[in-house]
């Protein structure tokens, strides 16, 4: 049986990731990056509370300090001088929250632990519609980066895998609920740390993904 | 005139990439990362001492701390209860010293600060002879890599160089002393911090470069 890393950042897409990894593998290793964005404290607490759901134990766990990506900057999400807007619509521009090439910093270390551990499949929750705009979200990139693990790996079958990537947050959802993840646990917001404040480009898009497919979303939003 | 960053470790390779930068470009940056080798501070002294003979400014140079490496594992080079072994010849295996995917996690932080800073070429000195056997030193990974910034990047246009890897060590030995880079500057031994050991992989393929040259090597060993 192959073993599995879900990266796991505690919003709802990497969540609905860990479901179809349960499905799908027996021995799971959860890995989740801090790399310095203003809600990582909450992230991280929604990363344990659903590690403690499935009874991942320590030893699959890992959590790594990435906070060094404030000294290379900017983006919103680590650079306390820039401001995270409120959500603008399905814009075609890269937003303001983009971190320079940071998927591939997050994928090359999830392809270096997996090495370690022996993981041949590594699933991460990268959405086209969450992300419009994000070089590093897009399907080819995806397929880019299996070629680079080809070439730059002992082990030539570790692969990664994006179920979610092309799906609607209201598919999203709907995913979610046929696995029974537990969503009240999940973290999406890029604002606040207590309450979700319902405004920003991820909130806006994990509410209308629940609108839209008909079911409350379990979470907490500030009241305005 | 293009930007370029060079990856500079402070090792003969690196440092000839330097000579090779500095011949091509007007506005250079230094980028050093810290992975929590055992030789960290004597590789980082080396770095900025060929930082001050350039004249590049603090603005132009960047150290990143990369000890969370420890926390993955896997090679002798992070890992104190692993020994770093005296040459073996080219084996054609891979090497103790081999971080798993560890290039990838370098070189996606540095096309990270290319963007940020708008250079348009990275310089590594990458060496196949130098790294037999690891995956990530060979000319179609980085063809690869390429091709991942292609499809991961805003701008299009940043470009991996490996000017020296299909060189062997006395061709860089030569093109170092066609440079006039500060050799004596230059750090390679991957066991002790004072004097280089002279018997580590690193070592020996430094030596014999400058052997086959016939330049003496400027720096000091260690009596056995």
């Amino acid at each position: 049986m192959e073993k599995a890393i879900v990266l796991l950042s505690g919003g709802m897409d990497s969540l609905v990731c860990v479901g179809e990894a349960v499905k799908n593998h027996q021995e799971i290793f959860f890995l989740h990056l801090n790399y310095g964005q203003k809600t990582s404290e909450r992230e991280r607490q929604a990363f344990e509370e659903i590690a403690r759901f499935y009874n991942i134990d320590n030893h699959h766990c890992k959590i790594i300090d990435m906070t060094f990506l404030r000294q290379i900057g900017g983006s919103s999400l680590t650079d306390d001088r820039i401001e995270v807007k409120t959500f603008q619509g399905d814009s075609k521009g890269i937003p303001d929250s983009y971190v320079p090439f940071r998927n591939s910093i997050i994928l090359s270390l999830a392809v270096s632990w997996a090495e370690v551990v022996g993981a041949t499949k590594l699933y991460i929750g990268a959405n086209d519609e969450d992300s419009p705009g994000y070089p590093d979200c897009r399907p080819s990139y995806y397929k880019a980066f299996n070629q680079l693990i080809k070439e730059g790996t002992k082990a030539l079958n570790i692969e990664i895998l994006t179920p979610v990537i092309s799906l609607k947050k209201k598919e999203i959802v709907e995913k979610g609920i046929e696995h029974k993840v537990p969503f009240h646990l999940s973290w999406s917001c890029y604002k606040n740390s207590k309450e979700a404040c319902g405004v920003c480009d991820s909130c806006s898009l994990r509410l209308r993904g629940f609108r839209e497919a008909g079911i409350p979303d379990p979470i907490d939003y500030h009241k305005v």
